[in-house]
């Protein structure tokens, strides 16, 4: 089936590195493979899932594979933020709650903004939120065909974040970038590909062959021309990237003590808990 | 026929608004539209259509409504600046008319930047000039497959404007911007959406069902979202709009004055009287 | 044959500028063409072709033309930088070339961002390296359909130049600007038409007809609204442009002395030298 095929077994040669919970990360050919590994859980952003890809993306930076690679594990790619980071809050904890979140997402995107090499994802399903927004910080996007992008930020009375309002209109036109990021419009893994969100669409049942044949001729590439290359073109958007991210944090860390936020979220819970 | 298709019969429900000449306002289901009026003469704009849409998009932005929708009665959405807007003016008062046009270009094309809720389009037919411009500056442009865009301002001597200087470039790369705002090429709706500029075309025969189904369902997300997310979109690029906007009305004003510009307007005007 | 009918023959009425030996530029009917002539050597760019061209663009700038053209004769349109550029050198005066090479590289792309006309890329044929990247400072790429467009900087150790590391991503998303600049994938003309660095594309066998056709009716229109046009276009980009060349042409002077960038090279040359 799809998701068989999309889901990775892991190869004995790979160097598996030990010390995560949330990821199964692994190095061989020049690349280092971060993939998330909450299969059960459609891959969703727990807090401890947030910091272990930024320590698998630090350690990722350091080490001498020349192309790093995120992708997912089972059906999903990510559903984005868990909502259940938003529940079992007592009122007198709430305002920390959310000074705590906003700093770990602009430390989050943070990283993928700095990430020095080729970062490249291979989106195996769909993905949502935080998932979404990121992919316009790396350098290749593969998609299966399977792949949807959705970003409904409105539905949740919440707003644009991973550097989404600067960039997903520099990339699509306000137009296309309103429908999803102020509508929450889905769209398909052909459609992303139209609007450059994604670079290139497989089908689902050859994904995974020929993603990694392409990375492995590419990761034997010059790797100081790839690394500075990279470079060269982030730098031109670093410091807005920056700016964008710590402005957008700031403004869902207010968003998330208002009323319409909290309601538009416990209505989503509610409503998902009695199906 | 197509026309009677894209032609808009104001529904009992409507709340007008009095007080407009050249537009019709309403308001309803947390819609406010602001409709072109002068079918007779293609929704061509006057020194008068100009202040009274501003007019209407200050009370849009303080009303209760969620989205507002600007489109046009009749065939056309607009055929652009009234160039009768160039006639009957004596030597002596050449000056003072390009100067207070300048103000007033400006001061229009500034609302649009400003408007701080959601801002939609319903191209029900051609649009001309500034009519093609602003569009980039509205959040969603729907288009009718009957619309065509068509901004020919080196045929009349002139110069572009609306910030489309800036944000054609940006928004479909030099070169089809050059095609439109140098070269004077009209695009089809479809075209216009291959480049960003349109968000999605409909057909004619179901444009308007189609389009306020869609704007109705958008209505009912939480407002404050959708003003916020609006906005952070927005704030990226206020200031050069600005600027844009105050630099190309005042090369327009010194273009007013040249012959090159002069004598294009008047083979135009009696090319147009000989037909 | 194919090459045939992109092979160009000049016209008896042309007024031919003496003083070229790499070039043939012509001017007629308020076009001039600058058209490359090493068609033996597929129109590779050796020093003194670099100067020639600088040299045209001068003299095109203040002639009474309207539109300047750049095409090539022959089944190319460039090879892109003349790799003999880079062969007999001895040691002690390898870094002195290299300091030389830049300053050449930033004046030559320097002049294509400050040119004050419109100005078209009749792309005849293939184009590689700087040929490719400097089409996007045009404001018109015509492109016969026999036309690529491959930029392989990496392969040889080598980083973007042209402004490609600002201009390409803009223009197409980071994507697509990596699989180029970044991976080397080579363009077919459709492709590069639906990225936005074409305009259009025409088939090879009407190419000529068309391309001059279409330029004839352009170079009719009011030259200054043109020129004013133009230069409002550019004027947004003009500043950032200029220090992204120079910072281009800084790195790739650091480059062309590394290891990495040398081996790749002679790599290449001793590959070629064996065919």
């Amino acid at each position: 089936s799809s998701s068989d095929s999309s889901s990775q077994v892991k190869p004995e040669a790979d160097r598996e590195q030990a010390g995560y919970e949330t990821l199964v990360m692994t190095s061989e050919d020049g690349i280092t493979k971060i993939m998330l590994n909450r299969p059960t859980k459609m891959n969703a952003l727990t807090t401890q899932m947030y910091q272990e890809i930024m320590l698998a993306l630090e350690a990722a930076s350091k080490d001498d594979s020349t192309i790093t690679v995120l992708t997912g594990n089972g059906s999903y790619f990510s559903s984005g933020n868990d909502l259940t980071n938003f529940t079992h809050i007592s009122p007198d904890e709430i305002e920390e709650k959310a000074r705590r979140g906003a700093i770990l997402l602009r430390d989050f995107v943070g990283c993928f903004i700095d990430f020095p090499k080729p970062l490249v994802a291979a989106v195996n399903g769909p993905a949502v939120g935080i998932s979404v927004t990121i992919l316009r910080l790396f350098d290749l996007v593969y998609a299966s065909d399977r792949a949807t992008f959705h970003t409904p930020f409105s539905h949740l009375g919440q707003t644009p974040e991973g550097c989404s309002s600067y960039t997903f209109p520099k990339l699509m036109g306000p137009g296309k970038a309103a429908e999803m990021l102020i509508f929450g419009k889905k769209l398909t893994a052909a459609e992303a590909c139209a609007q450059g969100l994604v670079t290139e669409v497989f089908p689902d049942s050859t994904f995974q062959k020929e993603v990694w044949t392409r990375l492995k001729a590419y990761s034997k590439l010059p790797r100081n021309a790839l690394r500075i290359s990279k470079q060269m073109i982030r730098n031109h958007e670093k410091e807005k990237l920056h700016a964008t991210n710590a402005e957008e944090s700031r403004i869902l860390q207010e968003r998330w003590l208002s009323d319409e936020c909290m309601n538009a979220i416990m209505n989503f819970l509610s409503r998902k808990a009695k199906m």
